[in-house]
């Protein structure tokens, strides 16, 4: 795999962000606990954030089956979060503490290879996410974390959430690159699938601590063109 | 002016691009004589610089008036390539160096101050071209010229050419900002007063060279909130 299969005729490439390139769980803990502690809160912050991203997917799927009209990510995860809130029987937050909270989407950290791995790979790629994360929460997480993308592709640009193929079409849409020539990374084998139906070159980072330090990645699927370690090895591998 | 009347509220700076931050006339006609030189050409680059310029606004006039759909700026100026290359009689090229020349606009140099400003602008604001240029074009631009931007925001990120509100109104929605949080820098007067209307805060930059050297910059309207020699000092004045 690898040189073989995709190489030198790729041009740009899109990465899936949250467990991808950030760590979304250790994150929200982190922003969990600061609030906890300010506030004095009795909470398992470690499930909160759990829950949270539980309610990600069926929060985007009833805009993907049209339920509601077009609803950005942040407005998503702030609906949620006010449930959230109701189930972990957490008051007394004002309505900016909530926005803010809300907000620690904005401000994940990168897993320690991305900034690294991402630079090399900008040198000889156009480099993008490509997330359902709107884009102005994919902007300040960039500037926050160093994040060097050339543009800031989302699911925001065109209205549409991943796995919709009009996501996966975006770039070579914008760019006149042929789907081969283009690449998705992401550490979810669902996603890259998708990407592949589409035409995409495919690309799969092993994270297995998205879900909590010792976990498991998942298992790469044989159809997929890279398997790397981190960004900075697929760098190497491409 | 200046301090008083925007300062620290401005949370995101649009720029113009052709024109505002990179000198779009000596660009092109550098690609014009590196073309002519390959294929002994005999042509008035200069003349053929301000002619392909000239066709930009009447062919997004097009667009903007609904006769004809959606098209983006490098399929515009490469109408209007193939009425100039008749009308500069030019012959004998391939469609390869056609389409080289066309993306010319891919590649033109900043002026001498606008990284280094953009890059201190960048540290209190989110920073994206505001330009009619495809998003494509820019991207290519910015990797080769090193600008900064946090995101690339386009006309062609919403199919509508400026002076179109709704252009200007691009970054304050998908970033939350108010309007007037938001600051259009441009070095056309006209640029600038439409964005004011929609309600942005505006910076004028001097580019007396736009039209070759030793030309004159515009006369700024007395409504603009900060006038600039150029980028650096704009960054100052913020």
């Amino acid at each position: 795999m690898g040189k073989e299969r995709s190489g030198s005729q790729i041009k740009g490439m899109v990465f899936d962000v949250f467990g991808t390139v950030v760590d979304w769980r250790a994150g929200v803990i982190r922003e969990g606990e600061e609030l906890g502690q300010k506030k004095n809160l009795d909470v398992d912050w470690h499930a909160f954030a759990d829950e949270w991203r539980g309610k990600y997917q069926p929060s985007m799927e009833r805009v993907r089956n049209g339920e509601v009209e077009w609803t950005n990510l942040d407005s998503l995860h702030r609906a949620s979060l006010e449930e959230l809130l109701e189930e972990f029987e957490i008051e007394g937050l004002s309505e900016v503490e909530k926005d803010h909270l809300n907000r620690a989407w904005h401000r994940l950290d990168p897993w320690p290879d991305s900034v690294e791995g991402l630079r090399k790979m900008k040198g000889n790629h156009v480099i993008s996410p490509l997330s359902n994360g709107n884009i102005s929460l994919l902007v300040n997480m960039a500037k926050r974390a160093g994040l060097p993308w050339d543009v800031v592709l989302s699911a925001e640009t065109i209205h549409r959430y991943k796995p919709d193929p009009e996501t996966y079409l975006l770039m070579p849409g914008l760019f006149d690159f042929a789907p081969e020539e283009t690449m998705m990374v992401a550490a979810h084998v669902s996603d890259l699938l998708a990407a592949k139906e589409c035409g995409l070159k495919t690309a799969y980072v092993k994270r297995p601590d998205e879900f909590g330090v010792g976990g498991e990645a998942e298992e790469p699927d044989s159809s997929i063109d890279i398997v790397a370690e981190n960004f900075v090895e697929l760098s190497k591998k491409l």
